[in-house]
């Protein structure tokens, strides 16, 4: 007898198993708490960039918000519970954005891409989330003459630096009230070459209750894309390029902060 | 403005960035020859199990065809054009089946799983064409007198050993003619814990007209799964111990072969 | 002309490109500071064992002191001046002993063995220092329910595995006045195979004023070398079962601490 | 009772387990087969350099002989007996010198300094024979219209690409007979820093009666070493630097070979 699908479990590739584990369908002996897992050292920096650049890299439906700040987050994560205890990291590439659908109206980050050191995360992130996450070697940051130094490479090319100092002086620039997070899940159709079979809105409500801020500081940053040939990034020049070509007009907001806990994503939802 | 969409242009997430070079899109000066790339060293071997064992791991509308025989296939691969000459490794599990649709009836390899050590082709895989793939760090096998030893890890768990070594004795069983690989590839609906967004039989065809295979020779092997606890693989052991768990009622064909040329999977279809 | 050794500069091969930059010799952009660099993590557990066969593991002019004791620290650092902020991690293997020598008398840690993941002090230890450093791949220590998993592994053989939990129960045993670390500095005379060209023993003296104790709490814990074959691990097979076999009687002490600051060993010296 | 050192077995830090299994005493099992092990792939790239820039780096009673020719050789090695079948990747950087000492005057390559991608060779070739072994990560190499692209980094930090290509014209320049190859085995005095235990001019006798060359092909390459900054290489960024300087006059031999078979190098001797 072949098997059948257990009603109201996620299952992935493949699916031949049984239903999948992973961080929105733990084992019982998994004992997450969602209040402790996971710890993160999150060290971010942004720069003002031209909207009109912006502009090209958010779909139909999108329009920009605010100022055309672009925001890089290296999130340093251990102790997770899904992964029982290990960690890896995760690199969002962001700005502010509305989305105006036929039913939903809303103002958040627009996800644009993510990279991650881990391949699992990816996995269950992409197909069930929507998050558009690439891999990336990320090494620890380096603190030397307290600079953190944050970068990304893949196969042996670096493609992103970006260096962040505390920094006492308040960043005093009114900021957009986001409702969440935006990103774009898209699936392409196999055989029909161009044609989409999931190409829908993805959006994460802000909300977090179980995430404790331990420590917070605001910092200056620089932030570096480097410019990559095909065969330096034969899948993902494109998307470097792209970034690296955004005029840098000037550096915005840093910080650096430790987080405790966090949420599943089980709030997720498609908006139309 | 947005951006739109190009016709005919494969993209992948994130999608803002423009279509996405892989496998099926390689931008023009990648040169890809399909004659050429990639070369590859394929050890395979195999055993027979208990069909009714097999059984709970086929979807519906799959039945099992011939003898309950598992193989696996590590293909060592270098020289990749659309990875700018670079390599890297997958593991194949399949057994036969018969596929009945309402207009397809196919006699193919299942493709139950694949694990590979790079995630690009997993991320490209994966959306474009249903493999199931999986991530797992292969080593280059290691030859000893004359036995190949190939193994695959993830996080310092070994969960699969193969063993083979060259061997005269022809295997003479009839062997099916199988039309090509079969798989279920599944996306899950976000938001809608349980559902699906897609579920479809995708199929490659046999034919790959332009390779080439240098070497084949008959061999004898084995084929170790190790148990899981959930704490070594959170996020597959359910796929190790139920691969563990299939009876070795004992070894078939074994074989190490190897190949040059290859095709980039655009004849891949969905079955109905 | 031929270059010329700089006097009172540390040289290690390859010593033709000038002194060579390291722990105990850094360029004055490094701005090393010992109170800060590095940051640890310390994890550590010990079991009592046989003085009978721990004896056979320790060189002439050693004996045993106190209980046989044998201790196993993981130090995960990051943020380490010499290497430019980064980090990487040691496994110091100790027992307690006194050397008698000709002139020097000394009760103090015999250094067994270490493992370290990077290469860099491995090469600088070995041959400044004299610590019997090897390689292993040591991930970041797993936390879960409470409980630290620290492993160690070469090739994708686990060879050691601690587990060590936070635990109010003081240790009361009284401890020995340890004046340091001892080690056996050897390197074999290249042509005259099975002699030595080095062959003394190495001192570190145990004051450290620039380390800071910033948390430290007792635990239990527990230690698992696992016996390997020489295909595991063909260049130290012979370390690990050697320490595989030293029968477990009972855990001793353990803990977990986290630290700040040490030093550049420049006072290590050779005893008589 | 303290260990005793058995007479005529090779020992290496830490001596406290027996002697120590490497590549030049092997366990009975290991089955070493010089005539098979290992294969390698080597790619071999060289150029004119100016013999006054050349010349700082040779130590005394060392001259240049013919040519300043620097070569750069990646060694790609799979299969190696002494590692149960596993294999790694060695660099070696030499040119062409006269040593004359008290007693012994030999024309041999100057190993002025290697890389290797695994911790394991670096530990003995660094004490046994004297090689002067540095760390680095060295992936396969890519090969792309023709075109082999052979690199080394170390942590995310490229130093050194080597690019070669098949060419049909014969290198017919008249090459010195090299009698073997030099090198120069430093360890620094602990506790005396700026001193050294041992300085000694090993040797390498060319003789290799189990080496097959299987293919062997003339071409053209160019060699890049990319400067550093401290930050990026903090252990060697003078080694690199000082090679990176050498000017690059013309390109000269280059090559592509594959090989089977070696030796161990217990006829490395201690020159005077």
């Amino acid at each position: 007898m072949p098997y059948r699908f257990e009603p109201g479990r996620i299952y992935r590739m493949p699916t031949h198993f049984g239903p999948a584990p992973g961080p929105r369908q733990m084992p019982a002996e998994a004992k997450g708490d969602p209040t402790k897992s996971p710890r993160k050292t999150l060290i971010s920096a942004s720069f003002l960039t031209e909207g009109s650049a912006l502009e090209r890299h958010i779909p139909e439906r999108f329009t920009l918000a605010g100022d055309p700040v672009v925001t890089i987050e290296f999130h340093y994560m251990t102790h997770i519970d899904w992964l029982a205890g290990r960690g890896y990291t995760m690199i969002h590439v962001w700005w502010p954005v509305v989305f105006k659908g036929d039913r939903d109206r809303v103002i958040g980050r627009f996800l644009a891409v993510m990279w991650e050191n881990l391949a699992d995360p990816i996995i269950t992130g992409r197909g069930e989330i929507g998050q558009p996450k690439l891999f990336a070697d990320i090494p620890e940051p380096r603190l030397m003459d307290g600079v953190y130094h944050c970068e990304a490479s893949w196969m042996g090319f670096k493609f992103l630096e970006v260096q962040v100092k505390e920094c006492l002086e308040q960043d005093l620039a009114p900021t957009l009230q986001l409702e969440g997070t935006l990103m774009l899940k898209y699936v392409p159709r196999t055989g029909a070459w161009g044609e989409a079979d999931i190409c829908q809105v993805s959006f994460t409500p802000a909300i977090s209750p179980n995430l404790t801020v331990e420590s917070y500081k605001t910092a200056s940053g620089s932030v570096t894309f480097h410019r990559a040939a095909w065969q330096d990034l034969p899948t993902m020049y494109h998307v470097i390029n792209a970034l690296a070509d955004l005029p840098v007009l000037s550096a915005h907001a840093a910080s650096i902060a430790t987080t405790r806990g966090g949420k599943s994503y089980l709030d997720q939802r498609i908006l139309e």
